[in-house]
């Protein structure tokens, strides 16, 4: 580094090497130097950086964060990493921030429950699986364990932090599909705010998260509904002929007549 | 604010009135003063704090955030607060890392689907309104429009930066209540992880968000299939009893046919 200003015998200004102005000061680090000259690193005792509003702001809030949060934060962008989960730099903080208000909730014993946790668990398994590791980090690192509310909070920001969501497309376009198909045998609009659309959505989801890993159910129970959901409107079974053509032809894959019973359920609630 | 050390008539060393050390520089701001003299500061020109490796490491993550991106999140924390969701101070970087990075995905085209938006949506219709709002503010201050999927994010982001969740308690403890009821009928277990737990616990969460806002169904297109699934075990009746003598001594609320059928749906996946 070279001395922009010399104050005196013991403080320097520069440009360290990431282009950042500085002051250094230091035992002797100024003594006979001028501007230009090189600065001996090993007689810098402290280092003061030109700092702008919004670094300032940034800073203040960052008043209690701990090394060991910040730790722990880095040690889950590096076990997401491991899992292809390639996260930007700056969803350290994001984590920085999420962990060390976890911990304020902990420690001031309220609890925060998540209430689309089973639904994180079941339709992000890779980042909810860096979520549980999360726990293990800032129990090692932190001496405290979260609730496991708190690994589907994690999860949802490694979702939200991501660069592109790849896997998740299936899923939207498998929902999109099957709905367009829906509309399309019914004349049905969908008014995508109802609560009943959105059972509707969730239940495709959750039929496309079974399909995409191809785990199907084994179980017969409702067998009995199936004739009698079926007769119900006669579009019921072109509806269903349509949804399986685009699954076999998309994805390998029939719906059964479990399967069929659940999504009939859930279409009574919408068609008329 | 008082010199600490006078380099020279530029450039003071100080204690800032927050506590952090500081070197102040300004023309003719150290002339003449000694340690302990107060410090004019109409002359201040540049401020530089001393910082250590935890802040330097955060402020090189923030190197592209823009005051923009900082503004609107400062409008976001205000909204949410006007919504009475209070937040710590540290949310706002939250915001802000999420806000940046969703400006990135739209410049450079990528989209992340949202597989938990309608959940979202329908569970904390609150912190979704802010999430909409949020679209909007960003929007104002950055020029550019993120898709609804964002709204959801955002909304999450709000979730899970909340002091507590006192409103999610009510879902928790019904689906909590509700559960146990069923385990105990049937004399069953809960194999959290399976598809079909999470379904009904899905489903049980819909349910308590209809009945916490006091919003019953009309329809009734499923009467049909009520007595056909009462009959395929003895035990369902018993249940649904049970389950509608809690509801309305908790919640002054009585399942009708309908969200019997869809209950017992769920039932027989997991009940054998």
């Amino acid at each position: 580094m070279q001395a922009v200003k010399v104050f005196n015998n013991n403080a320097v200004s520069v440009v360290m090497p990431d282009g950042r102005e500085a002051i250094l000061v230091g035992n002797g680090l100024g003594f006979g130097r001028r501007p230009g000259d090189v600065i001996d690193k090993s007689r810098v005792s402290k280092v003061y950086y030109v700092q702008n509003e919004l670094q300032t702001k940034f800073l203040k809030m960052l008043d209690n964060v701990t090394p060991q949060v910040m730790q722990a934060a880095e040690r889950i962008s590096l076990a997401a990493e491991e899992q292809g989960i390639l996260l930007s730099s700056k969803s350290t903080i994001s984590l920085v921030d999420h962990i060390s208000f976890a911990l304020e909730r902990v420690e001031k014993g309220t609890f925060l429950p998540n209430l689309v946790l089973s639904e994180t668990r079941m339709l992000y398994p890779k980042e909810y699986a860096v979520g549980q590791r999360a726990l293990e980090l800032v129990r090692q690192f932190c001496g405290v364990q979260l609730p496991e509310d708190e690994a589907g909070y994690i999860a949802l920001h490694l979702v939200a932090g991501a660069a592109d969501g790849a896997l998740a497309y299936d899923t939207v376009k498998f929902v999109k599909a099957v709905k367009e198909i829906i509309c399309d045998t019914y004349h049905c609009t969908f008014e995508e705010e109802s609560l009943e659309t959105t059972r509707l959505t969730v239940h495709l989801k959750f039929l496309a998260a079974r399909i995409l890993r191809h785990t199907p159910w084994q179980d017969a129970g409702l067998e009995s509904m199936y004739t009698v959901l079926l007769q119900r409107d006669s579009r019921n079974e072109v509806c269903l002929q349509r949804i399986n053509a685009y699954l076999r032809q998309e994805f390998d894959y029939e719906l059964d007549h479990q399967e069929q019973v659940y999504l009939l359920i859930h279409l009574t609630k919408i068609v008329r």
